[in-house]
């Protein structure tokens, strides 16, 4: 017989899932409600409304597909790609690829724009590749790369996506909620995120948002989108502005209501403070991390506050010494990806893992850690340094 | 600003979602912790073995997809269907029709088996269609289907499409932990269920089994699976029978934990003893409902006991009293679909809902607000008929 499983309490500092809210798992336990109940119904349009809040537009498309990140970015590629579309992909870490996995399983066309790991998207790249192919009708990339901790410019290559004509595609997975967003202002055309990141959610929901420009291509395909399950025009009947609630699939109700919460959190403390707030952590991190000897693989200037990339020092063993933060201090962070899987640690101070008290904790234990193994770092210096960065 | 969302605590007796136990909701707020957690993934396993108990079998691709049942059939169709493939997808209700949608998204042609909304699927309609269609190389219908509440015969169509040399993909969405089903022993070959049905837990995940013939069309496809995120040669990598546990999307931790509670609560109860239970409770609703005057809309050989489609009676007004169950008693009940809309109502005994206190209640409400309709009921009748079933 199999018993009840009870996990233990982690601090989740990886590249996600992040520690999810006390207040959050509350919400998520509340009584299950039927999909098409008239309060889950009024649920469903607040939920629409913070999104447009935390995506800064006022998209009529904005909702949460019922899956997670990898469904959301799927969402995106499927009603906006069309057999024999020419798509130019970015990639500067894991997720490009995954985006080139999808325009081309769209039957369509995928031209590379290539970047180091680490790098953001070079924008003169993007320009060139336009030049080089004026057919192309979308421009795909991602803004936060979960795998390197690279900030791409989404304002930059979403001008220069509608200067050619086309739509934009932006993954903003580990962006949204964590760094400025301005989904309208920057002209982003089809947007998707994931809740495990610094919304502090449970993981499997991914929020999505749809331009006019996008909902009119999406309206006007004259190819049916190929999944039944994420085909907007079928979803808009459900989720939809005006839409008549007509039964699509069932929605998972309870991470709904997680996702309203951490919602309703976000807007409580204000979208500007959550940025400040990982800002400020983050540099207590990074003062930390460098008083002790470690070097970001990032470049000041590109880094994500909220996935810090730390190259591993010679000599140590990766692996082990990740599973003695697991083991001894219940503390996760996240391996390399790719590339860079081996070379790099993840560390990640998103949502409500971005707390003073998970930055002098991780100090804390990865000195322990590193100590035990001989590693040649500074002790006893992080803390203090993390510290005066807190208070400055 | 938005407030938390509080919801009422309602009896779920619709077609899912259904009551969620309270032991499931206490385990789906517990601390989330990461996808590739060494306990995650010994988790991953239970969750592994306890569905190959539920579905009976021994298939070693037997895991939960990360997203509602709509994805479930899509995961079967999509990893099981290549463009030029001929499909035979039978249609008895509403599901049979998103089959087929799914089937012509994959560049197939289905051919369609109707029968009459509340009959079961024809053994022989089938066997002439594959007679006709010697080149058919899968077979899909619906176990249980839940626009209707009738009961197909899986062991028979399945056996139909071995000797026809093709695949079987059966939807069990609504008779997973509800009626007897044999994976192995039936010989099927692509199962997809859902949560929020029979198993009493909450919705958003399709758990799935692939038999070995059926994983073998998967690894010797020549076009790519069009979906990424649910194309099983990704996702074995991560789930499947020796897996590296390489990561491929962020599973949902948490709704995994409430998954793998509610297995454990079947599997403390067996499998057996929850089939009875759903008859007898089933019996008994019967029995009160034609008590009350009212009639069922399927033959008593066809009827699923977990979900029972009734004959709104004469000059009644549906939604009104839907309405009013909801609004006075908190209680749901469903909606007819499609050809059914406006003419029966749904009603479910599915899981932790299906209990002799949900029997009653339903039937007190019932009578309550057909009475208050001024509908040609008998009243008093229903519950003592109920209770003497239960007691017989």
């Amino acid at each position: 017989m199999t018993s009840s499983f009870f996990p233990p309490q982690r601090t989740l500092m990886g590249p996600g899932p992040s520690d999810v809210s006390p207040r959050v798992l509350g919400a998520l336990s509340r009584p299950t409600i039927g999909h098409l109940d008239p309060l889950f119904v009024q649920l469903m349009d607040e939920i629409k409304g913070l999104l447009q809040y935390v995506f800064q537009t006022s998209n009529g498309l904005t909702i949460p597909v019922s899956a997670p990140g990898s469904a959301g970015m799927e969402a995106c590629f499927v009603n906006l790609v069309s057999p024999g579309d020419t798509v130019i992909v970015c990639q500067n870490g894991v997720f490009g690829g995954r985006m080139k996995e999808n325009v081309e399983r769209c039957g369509a066309t995928a031209i590379m724009v290539e970047d180091d790991w680490g790098q953001p998207v070079s924008v003169a790249k993007v320009e060139a590749a336009f030049a080089a192919h004026p057919e192309a009708s979308t421009l795909a990339f991602v803004h936060a790369e979960t795998s390197t901790g690279a900030r791409s410019d989404v304002a930059a290559l979403c001008a220069l996506a509608k200067a050619n004509n086309a739509l934009s595609i932006v993954d903003t997975v580990t962006s949204l909620g964590g760094i400025e967003l301005k989904v309208d202002e920057w002209g982003a055309d089809a947007v998707y995120s994931g809740t495990q990141k610094c919304l502090s959610c449970i993981p499997g929901i991914s929020p999505v948002t749809f331009s006019p420009a996008a909902v009119e291509r999406i309206q006007n395909r004259e190819h049916k989108v190929q999944s039944w399950f994420l085909d907007m025009q079928l979803v808009m009947g459900y989720w939809g502005p005006n839409a008549k609630r007509a039964y699509h699939h069932t929605a998972p109700v309870n991470d709904l209501y997680a996702l309203h919460e951490s919602l309703v959190m976000l807007q409580e403390e204000g979208l500007e403070n959550a940025h400040a707030r990982h800002l400020r952590n983050h540099k207590a991190l990074v003062a930390g991390l460098e008083a002790m000897g470690l070097s970001m693989a990032v470049a000041e200037e590109h880094r994500l506050p909220q996935l810090n990339a730390v190259n591993i020092p010679d000599g140590v063993d990766d692996a082990e010494v990740r599973s003695a933060l697991l083991q001894d201090f219940n503390l996760e962070i996240g391996a390399g990806l790719g590339a860079l899987a081996g070379k790099t640690w993840r560390i990640g101070l998103m949502g409500h893992a971005s707390s003073e008290r998970n930055v002098l904790a991780c100090l804390t234990a990865l000195e322990a850690v590193l100590g035990r193994q001989g590693a040649a770092i500074t002790t006893g210096a992080a803390l203090p340094a993390a510290k005066a960065q807190l208070k400055g």
